[in-house]
């Protein structure tokens, strides 16, 4: 079924090490050239510049749409993606102890229930910009030192960073924290003022240790079935499991048997938690600009355009790494993406939420990393699964051993997360490790 | 009629100098501490997490809505706000005479006409990237430099740095340049691919002087007349002209008479051209944070939520300058920014199309300016007019001088820029420099 079929599919897409993520179609692309009709985004609306300018017409605004805060689980994690993304990256002051790290998650968790939920934070003066949230949501996630402060026999032991892999050069501005804020929404100005809402609230208790600012695409502007691309025209997510399926269940929660095509035996942390995955990934865009498109069909393992295997047709055409092409060789080269990515262990996956950074060409931030100054852009690589070890670092392993797209992605940035679960208007996110 | 009243009323949402501009009503705000249930913003629509968490709607998605490129005026100018803006400053390399800067204008003209109208650059290998374009709109502007080494007789004697005013801070990495790029639109990743398939285009003639990334709201999040909220909470660009009027016409393009309340000769420096001002005003909303609702409206003499004037009761009512409060002294304090911004002369008025900009408050950038750390914010103040020293300068003087806004606002970028006509499918922007 499509469920299962899903399930072997899913280390396919899954970029990890270097990488980014299977491509797949969401409109197909004209060539070079050409004007571009895409196949499934609506005819032009042509609005023409000068007198004839008129007001864009708004027949539902989506501004008050609301997504539940208060839950068994947290939002932000298999929430479909929103527009606009913000991770913040905390230090915990050396004096925030268990007492005060209470008092801080009551307060940012208040504030959060209330700003996503189009209501002003608590005294909050600009309340207006908090009023329409636009699927606003705040998640909470816990690194080694949360729990060094509070409950320490309740950390997973997946809680720690990723191995040191050749690939990475990890830069300290994106790395580790012992908190992370994840806020999101389809609107830039609550996101923004979200942002500045809880980071009042954090300031008493705790320091940045670095904050990523993404996007994906704007709400409403594609079809609802079209998937992220990434800045290297790849769509990005294509393998994740559907939401709510068994799969996905089991991948990001821990809950049932999957579709029994996995082999682990995943266990979460606490019931309705899971763990978080942040990796920095600079792309070398204007590299990458030099490969023609064949070559970054092949890099793939998949058409830009269509996102279908190179043996296929559709999207979700099952690839054929045994096809060979012309030359004798595989169709489907070997250390293509989607071939290092591949496993047959339907346990052994994540369920990917990333964004795309793309910075000043000016600032002094990352340029070291490769880039030559006319754009600093990248993913913010974000996965969730029950189990880091289990799950996470074996494909992660594959890619950062061998995969044809590492010679123009970096891993400039990484850390983990506990994420706990959600919980009740009388509750905080994190009470279980205060009890 | 509503467009002579407005023209009265130009001035008085007009933020220059430290300032930002009026207060309006899009949907007013419920107080703190209740759930907002905005007039006219739509019921929400719950999403809960979880399971339920399907996919979002879309039934008429507006990535493919163009605007058109070719045409006597550049678009971007009166084109109603999109909700992604960057504006690059650039820098002529010394050896970009007249003839390569006609190539330069001719590539990056060829390739704004291709980028808007859902085609790739030249030679573009993500086009999947320019697909959707959402709205996207592309605006070239000269600085004085270019006029130097092409067609001195033709620049604008207003084409200077504004006068010094002690309010200002300015800061060189956001001040200045030989020419500006200002791409807009609906969706950042359109955006995001245009600017750097422009920069492409250009590093070959020109350096980076400044680059500067803002957001407005995102689009059909809220309804069609709702004008924009900077990070003060404050609707901003109330007062504006409406497109197409004749007040629009005289103020943008020096067209007609207006509504006879104007006084100055104004005379555009060549026929379908303009002026832009770019002001990057940082607002310190951390101290703004402190003030009590009433003082915040007491400093702008309007109300934040409906954006009334404190005499009134809806956005555009006259503010009665000379009704006292229960003290004696006026309801609206001379030293109120509407107050200040106030004139009776239609012609001195601007076309405002600012963008928010909210940067990492871990950058290096402008914290000097003020900032405490938990945000970087402020407006990316943009002004269109026929004639600045005309038309922009006596508003500035008016509020560098005495506006109680000034105290929580800094002046930290400021660039002027002569806007070309439009132009054809068979010529270039900029193209009457260089015959």
């Amino acid at each position: 079924m499509d469920v299962s079929r899903r399930g072997l599919l899913l280390g396919a897409g899954g970029i990890v090490g270097g990488g980014l993520v299977g491509v797949a179609a969401g409109y197909s692309a004209a060539s070079v050239g050409s004007p571009v009709t895409p196949g499934d985004l609506q005819q032009p609306v042509t609005v023409s510049p000068g007198i004839a300018n008129t007001q864009v017409t708004v027949s539902d605004p989506y501004g008050t749409d609301i997504i539940s805060f208060y839950g068994p689980r947290q939002a932000g994690v298999d929430t479909p993606l929103q527009a606009h993304g913000v991770f913040i990256g905390l230090y915990l002051h050396d004096d925030t102890d268990a007492d005060r790290l209470a008092s801080m998650m009551r307060l940012v968790t208040d504030d959060a229930a209330r700003l996503t939920q189009g209501r002003g934070a608590l005294a909050d003066l600009d309340e207006e910009l908090a009023a329409a949230p636009a699927r606003l949501t705040v998640t909470f996630g816990f690194g080694s030192e949360v729990f060094n402060r509070t409950r320490p026999e309740l950390k997973p032991s997946w809680l720690k960073p990723l191995p040191e892999y050749d690939i990475d050069q990890l830069d300290p501005a994106y790395t580790g924290g012992d908190m992370v804020i994840q806020i999101q929404g389809d609107d830039p100005l609550s996101v923004a003022h979200a942002r500045r809402m809880l980071l009042k609230d954090a300031r008493a208790f705790a320091s940045i240790a670095w904050v990523q600012t993404g996007f994906t695409h704007a709400r409403a502007s594609h079809p609802d079935d079209t998937t992220m691309r990434n800045l290297f025209g790849q769509i990005d997510g294509t393998g994740n499991p559907t939401r709510g399926s068994e799969t996905a269940e089991r991948v990001i929660w821990g809950v049932g048997d999957g579709d029994g095509n996995g082999t682990k035996s995943l266990q979460p942390w606490i019931e309705n938690g899971t763990s978080m995955v942040v990796r920095r990934i600079a792309m070398n865009v204007d590299e990458w600009d030099e490969l023609d498109r064949p070559m970054q069909e092949s890099v793939i393992g998949r058409r830009l355009g269509s996102g279908a295997p190179l043996t296929g047709e559709y999207e979700h055409d099952e690839p054929d790494f045994d096809a060979p092409g012309p030359t004798g060789f595989p169709v489907i080269a070997d250390i293509s993406h989607i071939r290092r990515a591949r496993t047959s262990d339907s346990d052994e996956a994540m369920f990917r939420r990333s964004f795309n950074y793309d910075e000043l060409p000016t600032s002094s931030g990352n340029q070291l990393h490769g880039h030559t100054g006319v754009s600093e852009s990248g993913l913010i690589f974000v996965a969730f699964q029950c189990d880091v070890d289990q799950q996470y670092i074996p494909i992660q392993d594959r890619l950062a051993e061998t995969d044809h797209l590492n010679l123009w992605t970096i891993p400039v940035g990484s850390a983990v997360f506990a994420i706990p679960p959600g919980c009740e208007a009388d509750g905080f996110i994190g009470e279980p490790l205060f009890v």
